[in-house]
């Protein structure tokens, strides 16, 4: 597939850049970019030749949040509707693209969110709004020294989406996901950093090098089905109210692996050589009911 | 309204200003303060002429745990009683105030948690027991260098209770909540930053000035719907199971706004201007299912 | 009882030490340490004579994980069976020790956990696969600066089990557990404090000292139940999803603990003397729903 607002490449050895792209726009998220980002992340990174996806920005921002150039509602919403929670539950399994109903941003990072391989969000510059909470759904976050991320929407009037109140906390805490939410300024790289909000700081040119050789530590000599229920059973079940809703995921997964990759990954350590696995992302047992 | 044990203040900008006022008594939690700091944060702190709450202690302790110096049964319970969680769960909607039942802590930090709009502790002196037990339900916590936190429940032969078991691991990690608890002691200002109870260390006479300057932060030319939504939004979905129930009430959230006073906000951005916002805290859409 | 891989002392102050002890095989777990690892926590640790218990391991490791010398399925698991998620609910509550088809770590992990009194790891040396994901399930974890932690799975096609998804982003956030995983790098002590998964590091001499010290400090003239029940209030409300629900077992515990060992707790510290509790861990209040 092609792309107005994206460039896509995979390397040799299976690493996927995604590179936000529109710089003379500072990269901002349109309703074209929205519709782009959720089906790369549904279609051609879910591609078992992609092992993981490094995501950037073109120029010098990563994303400057929504383009709020657009007429009408600019957030893609039909003003005419008044939904309920139950007409959205509806429109969560089927609809149209455009539901106009459904938070834009939301529709990335739950694409995002369920691609079942390693996701890092290489933030090069400003990060805002939108181009902040999308992210979230990336499993770590590394900046550039340039970086400068902002949870703005209280200026604008509006709440902050793309789920980014489920991740956030998650990630740096209630406290700290309140006071940025709260004061709705645009953070340093440094403060992201203490914040934990970013693993790592970088000097510009060094974050795209430093966030693909990541990627690839990841993913080189590994079991695509092992990273990929790994993922699965971090996020379900870090949300789950006991650990014996963990051993039952757990347990389905251990099965699962030790008849399969694992049994492979066992003999080769045994006999002192790299494993041959041969399990896909894309056929995973359910280890979670739905 | 007026109070024995409180004092309420709020300035210009709708910052108010709640301290515990019994500073003969070290702020001690009586059964007056409990029904006082519900009804303070049911009442008053919701007229939406006040915008954010900074809850500080009067004299040199900010409040120095549970008044002990009661007859009978000091918490408040009646010990003829014998509940059941059927009993509790019926008292949790209807009840005279005193149900004997019911953690009396927790009614105020339910009050507290319920507020929408930011609360800030400003940690004066000793926080023991509830004085410490209460701050976990503010969104942030500051502390003077002269603070002292203890979570000393150990010692009494009792819990840690004001639903503390609910907000403290999401503040500082499950292991450092458990520590703290087991270990039963009294936290300098610097062990409680370090462990990222509190988010800054004041001198003393610089804590006041300093949380109502980030109260004054958070709200002033800010929408009170967008920030009581994005209180909601943290606290709820940083507890839900998946990003996808995130993706509900964010949807919902995000259409309210869209259509309110995100519309006046986008606008003054565009047009280079301070927004005038014109929502209400007190009539807030129902974005989560009771 | 007796262990044949397990060494199990306690001391006058009821502190019990549980010893790894297969220095020869770097105390890896087999099936043998797993079961004698589930029985010792649901038997001799449960005695009311037991206080608290530190885990740590015999020789220089910790322990070096499974085992992977046995014979078919290392894993103790039946190939021939393919469990589906109803299969395993079933065997949660009623089986044989070697259902072959639960996770082995997690039936360990499981047992850790309901234990009513505070667990403390001892890291002393290689912590790695199960040897690290079993330490997740104890409430502190204290390192040598001689241990190293290996969240190795990923490396050998198999996944995190053990419970450890529902554990470790609870401790060290969800981007730290992420990383850790895909990465399946081993840690050194000092990268395992940083990222808040240790909360101390000691020379090698004086781990085990420091680790009883602590546990010591925890429980010399405490309440049993006080203990306990904020063990249970800590996790279970840690992971609910609303204050209400924590605000429902506090008043259950609060109401327990005021007629019991509370009242000897109050009447101490009004008479400025050490309490006398009476109150046992093995007789607790049902202050959850089953």
């Amino acid at each position: 597939m092609t792309y107005e607002t994206l460039d896509w490449s995979v390397d040799a050895d299976g690493i996927a850049t995604l590179t936000l792209n529109r710089p003379d726009a500072l990269n901002a998220f349109d309703l074209t970019m929205a519709r782009e980002l959720e089906r790369v992340f549904l279609t051609d990174a879910r591609d078992d030749a992609v092992r993981a996806v490094v995501v950037t920005g073109s120029g010098r921002a990563f994303c400057a949040g929504m383009d709020l150039s657009a007429e009408g509602n600019v957030f893609g919403l039909d003003e005419s509707l008044s939904p309920t929670p139950e007409d959205l539950r509806d429109h969560l399994t089927e609809e149209p693209f455009h539901s106009a109903l459904r938070d834009t941003g939301g529709r990335v990072t739950l694409a995002i969110h369920a691609l079942p391989k390693p996701v890092i969000g290489a933030i090069n510059g400003a990060a805002v709004g939108i181009g902040a909470t999308m992210t979230l759904a990336m499993d770590i976050r590394m900046a550039s020294t340039k970086a400068r991320i902002g949870f703005v929407f209280g200026r604008l009037g509006i709440v902050p989406e793309a789920c980014s109140s489920w991740f956030l906390p998650r990630i740096v805490g209630i406290q700290q996901a309140l006071e940025w939410v709260y004061a709705a300024d645009i953070l340093t790289a440094e403060q992201a950093l203490t914040g934990r909000l970013v693993r790592s700081v970088h000097e510009p040119d060094d974050l795209l090098p430093a966030a693909l050789e990541l990627a690839r530590s990841f993913v080189v000599d590994r079991s695509p089905v092992a990273l990929a229920l790994a993922k699965q059973l971090l996020y379900r079940n870090g949300a789950a109210p006991e650990p014996l809703d963990a051993h039952l995921s757990d347990s389905l997964a251990m099965f699962h692996t030790s008849i399969g990759d694992g049994k492979e990954g066992v003999a080769a350590f045994k006999e002192k050589r790299t494993p041959e696995f041969t399990g896909r992302a894309s056929e995973l047992p359910e280890i979670f009911p739905r």
